[in-house]
């Protein structure tokens, strides 16, 4: 974004209903504005206010098959180290002017670490989660808690924790990084803060000791109990528990009982227990499965999301665009855009979102396909 | 609680400190406030306003070899129908006048059911739970949902539910309900609402269906997800997992990591997921564990709570008062009477308490022997 | 409250639906209850679980014009001093076995303090209030902060505050003070403690230092804003805010827009402002002002309530008593009695509440005559 | 921001530390990122996640001397109506492309209506406030609640309510407007609304019906008591209660109590009664005034701050900027910028910020020159 300080300010007159007309006086007021970098309301408000949601941001998939290549590659010509940081690649929209944002809140990235290696320790305010389209070996240490990678697992980095990856095994491992970092570079809201060069803690539980304390349903150590924290403490939320719960829903289903998001349709959110909310301030994570012949709702909604198969395949159509997508495809939905899944075969799809917020700032609106529309929860 | 219409207050002029001279002037007044039904601060502060805390209930001890046959022999004489509602016995605390209250605000209380019998279906808003010290076989169905009891399962009725039980097995099963009537009673608040006479739904699943939705670790249903519900969701917290999360907090602290209440003393709290908070607006449930050889710190707290030892026995200490318990025994610990527990072979033990009413009121207030001390959280 | 310890418990045998026949074995099955302390529930279902709330406590109405002789006859006979504390005279419900309690929950006292008396300094957990029916020349002095008290103030003295009052006048003033005592002797709550034995700020603001700060409408300090406190900060609520808040409201009403409670009837709620909910955790006050001619729809309302009228006349009525009330005489609704208030001449009612309480477990209801009915809000 | 279609990533093979060496494959990878658009983090995280926040926004002031004059040219030269909706010429911040933001999150505009003049309804999701600076004789319309504008008053617009303005007077009235309208765009969330073209009330009262409902310090309505609102209810902060305000704080600090920020600096913030929180979920208002003689300690704080001087005059340091600033001059203050105050003869500023969205996300913090240090209040 390149802007000359002598004259960062350009106002183009405009014309049409609302608009002055165009004279040498108007002219020379616009000379003024500018030079008072000024801009008026009244040549901007249709493009700043429109009766409904335009995001910058466009809908675009990423493709599996190629982003792992490409991920290959960069593990066989790129160190991971102190500076570089990470070996992550991320999705850059299309309608975001080539910054690395997936929308103009969210990051989404391939992350690769090849048979052995390690990534630095740092910590940062921005929030970050990895979630796993395959493949296990690598351990994130979380202020000091050695975190397991295997498939199907959500695992969390709140923002502030120390954290860094080794891989113990000898095959290299990919996943995806989600992290609110585009909100906060627009908002200039972060802190960033080097660790140790090396993870020290190489050990390999199968269980982080985060989940020892926290991961067990409904129950809270009293050491700790009743109080709220604002991110989640589960560092990592298995594979296991989430596809049990999505077939638990789909089982009720069968029987007459209620549960899933709509016929055909199972899904459930990830949550802080100290308070039943999102699991991070700023990202909503939810795992979502359609049976074999479902077709969502058309469903609008304030906030950007960003999906990635994880096993089936289906048709997704964004506002205009449409795509079948199959396992580790990535997409985007930008806000208000219209989505609709369908699947013929199935398909389980994990979504991560910027809805908390709208929430927390009253914001967050959804338009669904029958009808139904909710403000402002 | 007898009083005379005529004259329901009687004021004894005190003397001491603070006190008026006792003259026929003063007897004149003293007469002329109870004809207008009043009474001066002057004479009870003493007993009203004490430096600390002082409950009127006693710490006491009910033995469950004592309570379990009065139960079955109970279970001989005394059918379970509509009007009498349950087959349930309750702790009296000898200080409370012959209530049937375990302490000021908690019910507590043996029910026991007969093989292939079964209680009628009512509601109330008092919040209730069960805990299953033993046995096996029945089913209580919570507006609808069956929900298994097998032991070491703690399970709630939350308020204006509809409930029934029925024994599905030809052994008798009992168990201890917690209910906050006192509470309601002395505050006038509750209502009740029969049902139908008899439970219509005899399925025996192994989960309610309330678990197949909400009891899987940090995991929301996302139909249902954001929208905090006053009681948890969760119709029963089952036995292996509060066995589970008991044994990771004391592993962790051998390995020399933080969870464990104290030394040797792990504990954990049953939740409501929607919130993070306790799992019923008035009532805290919690397990705790104690290992071969630890004594707990003494510790005060504001509120009241009732204590059954699940396995294992120990030495228990409440103000004035020791008892050696064991299996099925349950405990009253009066609001602000200091508690230490022992135990040489280790204790199981569950807890309930009026804790959350305080909490919500900004009155709750703990001391620890070990000086610490914590004021409304 | 006389129990012999022996025998704390009494069961009687009911007869009727739902009660098992009485027999020699039922009879021995009693005792040996009595015996453990145990009460059975189905003798006592009906009593503690009715179909709606039944308190205790008993509509009734105290007079101002025989409540204020025995005040100024206890200013003669009795003095203010450490030990008795305060020179106050409690209202004791006729339902309430002569304990100094207006309601199960809530105290309500005239004290009167004599020309240049004083009332030395001590603290308590219990939330306190006063108001102002008449006179004026006391401060109470909270925290160290002298609080002018006039005509119409209503006055805060939340919770572990160190206080005292003292009379600048060489007239006696008399006010009511209004508590949780009975809650927290019930519940075995509660602290005090002694501070000085005389109150040593004699100096006489006409605002307090916490109005300076915090009673500007809709301003708060940035030292302290965002930063909610569990009781406000404001100990003084002006009689002139009050009424200018209740003539407003009935002004707009006449325009045709919305503000009151009904027609004719407006209120308003004394609230902490930095939270916008009730003054103190146990405490909800309000002021009511009714036109000549209104008549309210009738209300019952889960919880207890003390009225008292500040000015005017009306017709009060209250489950199945019924009063003419004016200037400072004092009445009593306990939950869920049906309230109905009428005045042909017009009425002032301040009112206090012990509602938070029941909003906070989710136990309030509240039922009006017009069919609408509103549950845990 | 200019973007091609077919190339919007451009990817810079980085030098330094952490970055790979140079070479023909490490170009050829790059190409291949570009094309499935992907950027990777390690070119690329010095700017995105730095040690602290660097905003795209400079510290830039705008001369009242300047901007009046012009919104006066405008007003000769530009119509008010339907389509440009209003003559509000907005501050373009120099870092920010040209955009129409002061910050990246805030929009500060003057708006200027001309005599008997008036500006059409609509309504939008974007919160909206107006600060008067200077001048009277304009009522705006809010949900069809006219509300004077008048010297000092803060006015407010909370978002989706209808609103349009009208001058009654003979004489030009400007003003500045404040609203999220960078934060709603940037995120693709708003929604817009016409309503009639013309404000149909022309009634002048001199108090809204919010503020008789609503500005009485402490004091709610029953009718809507105890239901928060995202936004105050309050339409209009009245200048003699901000000016009481802060006279009362330094006040006290003169007799040795707290209040004050810092010595010599009082300063209040507008709240929503309802909540005790900011008056809008985006934006926080305050009212700061020095005493002759004062200067700040020098403050960073995470999100963007816009000031106007409403008296007096100060100097003000920015980062590495610096001006002399008075009567109705603006200017801006970026995310984490140090900023110092000083004045010799006295100075009032208004105030407006983001803070509430970093609050709500768990983003704030507070660096100030003492040492002190606030996170995640």
């Amino acid at each position: 974004m390149t802007t000359t300080e002598s004259h960062p300010v350009r106002i183009i007159a405009s014309t049409g209903p609302g608009q002055p007309d165009r004279t040498p006086e108007l002219d020379e007021l616009y000379r003024g504005f500018e030079n008072e970098l000024l801009v008026p309301l009244w040549t901007e408000i249709g493009d700043l206010m429109p009766p409904e949601p335009r995001s910058a941001a466009r809908p675009h998939a990423w493709r599996w098959r190629n982003l792992l290549p490409l991920a290959e590659r960069a593990g066989a010509l790129v160190p991971v180290g102190r500076g570089g940081e990470r070996r992550a690649i991320a999705l850059a929209n299309p309608g975001l002017g080539g910054a690395p944002y997936a929308t103009p809140t969210l990051w989404a990235a391939i992350q690769y670490l090849g048979p052995r290696e390690s990534a630095p320790v740092h910590r940062h305010t921005q929030n970050a989660f990895r979630f796993v389209v395959e493949g296990e070996g690598v351990w994130t240490v979380v202020d000091g808690d050695p975190v397991a990678m295997r498939r199907g697992d959500f695992l969390l980095t709140p923002g502030w924790r120390f954290h860094g990856h080794h891989n113990q095994s000898d095959a290299p491992m990919a996943w995806i990084d989600g992290l609110d970092i585009p909100f906060a570079h627009l908002t200039g809201s972060a802190f960033f803060e080097f660790g140790p060069d090396v993870v020290d803690d190489h050990s390999t539980p199968g269980r982080s000791r985060s989940e020892r304390l926290w991961a067990h349903p409904g129950i809270a150590p009293v050491s700790a109990a009743g109080r709220p924290t604002p991110s989640s403490p589960i560092a990592a939320y298995r594979w296991e528990f989430t596809d049990r719960a999505l077939d638990d829903q789909l089982a009720l289903a069968d029987e007459g009982y209620p549960g899933v998001v709509e016929p055909g349709h199972a899904a459930v959110r990830f949550t802080n227990p100290t308070t039943g909310g999102d699991v991070m301030p700023t990202i909503r994570a939810e795992f979502h499965r359609l049976r074999p012949g479902t077709r969502t709702r058309t469903r609008r909604e304030v906030g950007s999301a960003v999906y990635q198969v994880f096993s089936g395949a289906g048709q997704v159509r964004v506002g205009d665009r449409e795509w079948t997508v199959e396992h580790g495809d990535l997409f985007v939905v930008p806000s208000w855009q219209p989505l609709t899944i369908e699947s013929d075969t199935g398909v389980d799809l994990f979504r991560f979102s910027d809805t908390p917020i709208f929430e927390r700032l009253h914001q967050h609106r959804v338009r669904v396909e029958d009808g139904s529309e909710g403000v402002d929860r």
